[in-house]
């Protein structure tokens, strides 16, 4: 079928082989946003932008774009991207595949010499994964109204965000929200196993899950192991572990339903952690994420309940929930969902709808904009780690997908965004 | 009742006092054997000894002894004894209260003009706790020749263990069993909340469990914690929790048997530790005592299934049980535990026979000697903690209980050892 597609998995594959190349020496695939080898990564990108015969520039808030006049400018900006920064020793497609993909659209119509009535843009988000700043999705937020003022003056190695927005070509404080962008699209590779698992090409995102942070600190008694009977100790530990079974039985319960929903211990620390001291306190997070708000909110009620519950069993104090930080979900838009249903349909992809449970640039770029995005399978959901593995077919096959999704929106969308 | 004690509870006072104020500066009870400290402690209790008509010396293996002569020397030593080291900031107690009470046993003796049998000596064990050689019980295992010959080059700051021995009056190379010892009683305290929580004065000793150290590794795999499903995961933590569970649950029912049995998972490490990915690691060290071996193996026969069922249930892999450390429980003599029961009757003190859920010297001691120990009560079981407390009372009670005892034993054994 790759055969027919007016995209190229092998213009594809040339743009992530040569971003890879631009590494941090002797890591594989780091290229944190800010850093020298961002800035070399970018230049690549540049050039590549200008070569598929875009127009470049940075924008205030930091984004590489590239863009291509469209024949009816009044109707606005078509936009397409997604981020080249990495996390540390990070992946080949994280981001970078939905960079080349939308390259590749830009290249592909340039190919059939398409003309569109929108203005095209590709662009390259800043800093979607936590940077040195200790901030993400900056790019993405800076254009949608949604970077913090706060945030500008935090320094990394004695520079400000503001100041390191400045030295790649923007100017924080020219910053706008945009109100031009009349649809944004974003392809991603999956960073889960359902499409591998279900053989699929292309999942079509319904929203991007809200996450909640939630902290947990269990209050024990640290007693000596060998002399305190089993009855009469206050194990931090085994209450930790109890309310992290509950978590997992609580989630397992709501993933049952038909919207996303999974909750995760991802830190569990035991003090003082020593072989002959009855633990006497456990912190935890609890990292929960859900399509729908009222899943998250029941999730909340619930694990109130069984933490209570807990505490009352095995004598310790558990203190209140903290909750750290509280996204809410970000569905994408119905109808250039329905236009990218149709798209999959016109290329012959397999492909299902699905919630993102990773956050992702196009979460804020919902706010200003019908947006929506695809994913394409990736080997064994591996993410965020130099594994991580994704083919140039299936990236090409979305890329199509992408492609013709733009050219529904183009004509869809006859009126002023 | 304390005051018709042949034994002094302002003088034990006296003596505790005094080494609690001999600690590194600004560290509370610090004085962890070797140390300069520590030789300041021993100092004063030699003086302390001598006081009291002791003959003092340091034996070969760097033990401190006041010693006695009895009127038939060919019957052997009567041996009361504890260790004045103590942990990095630890209590004013343990160990110390148990030197303090032996010393007062001889006080009495004096104070009456009562001649024993038996030759009498007074021990302060060479590094009880871990020691800054990283090995424990290194007087009492080098008089009962269970001291390993490798420890003795062992460094510390670039002293062997065997120079440092020497440093302190002992003799490394010449260190022997001793065949001359007809009994040992050690008092200590409890360690535990069960004589306070019983309202009891005395616990007469039965065994010293035997302390079996268990680590386990659970490898799951890390996904993301957002975009991988509740039903695809290989959560470590989970199944780490759920075998922390399984040892609380196996612990509590042979804890309902007739003998001392506990276990604790003191030490819990979770990988990578990060908020978003599902934990791919758990590392775990599980602590179990038993007064009976046949406790433990049932033990290690049912956690061997537990696990083995946790890890088809959760998909995740757990590495065999590796049992790092096994120690066999040291029974008491049963003759000089009848005893120490008669000498608690007749001072009139409340007791109960117990098992010691932590060790000892009197383990070591055990093996070449009838050996038995009565613990004291301490405030909340609270030990290693400089909120340890006892009374002096309860100390000197104990004392009046070793010296009943002592004579008691000074009668009945009438044969060579």
């Amino acid at each position: 079928m790759t055969a027919n597609l007016p995209t190229s998995a092998a213009r594809i594959e040339a743009d992530i082989s040569a971003l890879a190349e631009i590494t941090e020496p002797g890591r594989p695939y780091t290229r944190r946003a800010f850093t020298p080898m961002f800035l070399k990564g970018r230049e690549w990108l540049a050039r590549r932008f200008e070569a598929a015969g875009l127009r470049v520039h940075v924008d205030a808030a930091g984004n590489l774009i590239g863009s291509r006049a469209g024949r009816a400018p009044n109707l606005g900006t078509i936009m397409l991207g997604s981020h080249s920064d990495t996390v540390p020793d990070g992946g080949r497609y994280d981001g970078i595949a939905g960079v080349s993909a939308a390259l590749e659209v830009a290249r592909a119509l340039a190919d059939q010499d398409i003309a569109l009535d929108h203005d095209l843009e590709i662009i390259d988000f800043l800093a979607e994964e936590v940077s040195i700043f200790g901030v993400s999705c900056v790019g993405s937020r800076g254009i949608t109204g949604t970077r913090r003022e706060e945030w500008l003056s935090r320094q990394s190695e004695g520079v400000t965000l503001a100041n390191a927005i400045g030295e790649l070509g923007g100017n924080a404080a020219a910053s706008m929200t945009r109100n031009d962008i009349a649809a944004f699209l974003e392809l991603h590779i999956e960073q889960g196993p359902v499409l591998e698992n279900q053989d699929l090409d292309i999942g079509v995102v319904t929203a991007i899950a809200g996450i909640t942070r939630i902290e947990i600190a269990v209050d024990g008694r640290a007693d000596h192991a060998g002399t305190t009977p089993m009855g009469a100790r206050k194990d931090a530990l085994i209450a930790g572990a109890s309310i992290a079974l509950a978590v997992e039985r609580l989630a397992t319960e709501l993933a049952a339903g038909p919207f996303h929903f999974a909750a995760t211990v991802g830190e569990f620390r035991v003090e003082p952690n020593a072989a002959n001291v009855v633990p006497a306190r456990v912190t935890m997070l609890i990292d929960a994420r859900a399509e729908r708000r009222d899943g998250m909110e029941r999730f909340l009620i619930q694990l109130r309940d069984s933490v209570a519950a807990i505490a009352a069993q095995t004598g310790v104090a558990v203190s209140a929930l903290r909750v750290l930080s509280d996204n809410m979900p970000a569905p994408c838009d119905a109808g250039v969902v329905a236009v990218l249903d149709a798209a999959c349909r016109s290329t012959g992809a397999r492909h299902r709808r699905m919630a993102s449970g990773a956050g992702h640039d196009t979460a804020w770029m919902a706010r200003i904009t019908r947006a929506a995005m695809i994913f394409v399978p990736c080997a064994e959901g591996r993410s965020h780690t130099p594994e991580e593995s994704a083919r140039p077919e299936d990236i090409a096959l979305g890329a199509a997908v992408l492609l013709e999704a733009v050219r529904r929106l183009d004509k869809d969308l006859q009126e002023k965004p």
